[in-house]
């Protein structure tokens, strides 16, 4: 029975290897290539750690560390939507459940509930936690952007109005670094990194 | 000056994308690329989330996270070491000891000892949180090695005494999981992944 557990755990743990060939469309600092959902969760996972501190209410940075590690799994069978794809947020939703229905099976029923439950709550955007860890999780590719000069908001026609409205959810975490990420923006305006 | 620590940690988080570029000789299991320092980190700390219970004395799971996600940082500078490279080790304490004052001093000075000590605390291998760490840190790239056929084990000539030596490490965290790695690599040296 025990051996069953791990069996199931492991199964799990390799298939969540496929999460590093989801690609996203930002761009790396260095190399410019595409970032992967792995390498994006990990980075919001250290940001948390780190930001925490400016959360505008007390969050369990446990949960939100563990939120942040997992939301992204549904993109092994959902793909990843762009923030700016209208088309593709149409069936993001359906499609997502689908894939956490996929993914999350794969555990012993309790981490299954437990996993599913700290998605769910992430998709929600009402509790503290979710709301703080939606926060790393716009103010990372802002960072990886303004660093990389715009190069994933050129071809994308992304102008500045858009990305405002999408850091609106930084505010809903933490209205410090939402302050900060409103400069930024203004400052990628001034520097041609993002169209007005 | 708060807005000074935040430039701070803000440039740290800009810093370690670097993370991303720096390859490990383990391979994926799907398009066998190698590895990178953010994925393997990204994918150990899920793997702490999941497996805690099998770790042999009770352990802090948030401490054991953290130290997870930023324990390969210094490789930013220093550079991976290969588990099996001989010549490598004779130095990579010194080199990994200065690359991690290079990378924590970008940081608040609060922020940086917590670091920084986390990363000592695993190097050290005393408690019984970077004992259950670094069994998540022999594990992931044994499970990827078997699930690739010994990709990796193979142009290195890594032999089944070799990597027996390393899950040592597991032992030290996790009695079960080390007893499962035992019959893995039975496994894998019963399938030709790796040799005898």
């Amino acid at each position: 029975m025990k051996q069953d557990r791990l069996q199931q755990q492991i199964s799990f743990i390799v298939e969540i290897d496929k999460m590093k060939d989801i690609l996203r469309r930002t761009n790396l600092i260095n190399d410019k290539r595409r970032e992967n959902d792995a390498e994006h969760s990990w980075h919001i996972a250290v940001m948390a750690v780190l930001l925490f501190e400016y959360a505008d209410s007390e969050v369990d940075i446990l949960k939100v560390i563990k939120m942040l590690l997992i939301h992204d799994l549904v993109e092994i069978y959902a793909g990843d939507t762009y923030a700016y794809d209208k088309e593709g947020y149409k069936d993001k939703a359906k499609r997502e459940a689908s894939a956490a229905k996929r993914v999350y099976s794969l555990l012993p029923v309790d981490q299954a509930l437990e996993l599913r439950g700290l998605w769910e709550e992430f998709e929600e955007h009402k509790s503290t936690e979710s709301r703080f860890a939606a926060a790393m999780d716009v103010l990372q590719p802002l960072l990886l952007n303004y660093e990389t000069e715009g190069i994933s908001w050129k071809p994308h026609s992304v102008v500045s109005s858009m990305v405002r409205e999408r850091i609106g959810m930084i505010k809903d975490g933490s209205s410090s670094l939402w302050e900060f990420s409103t400069n930024l923006i203004e400052d990628a305006v001034k520097r041609g990194y993002l169209a007005e």
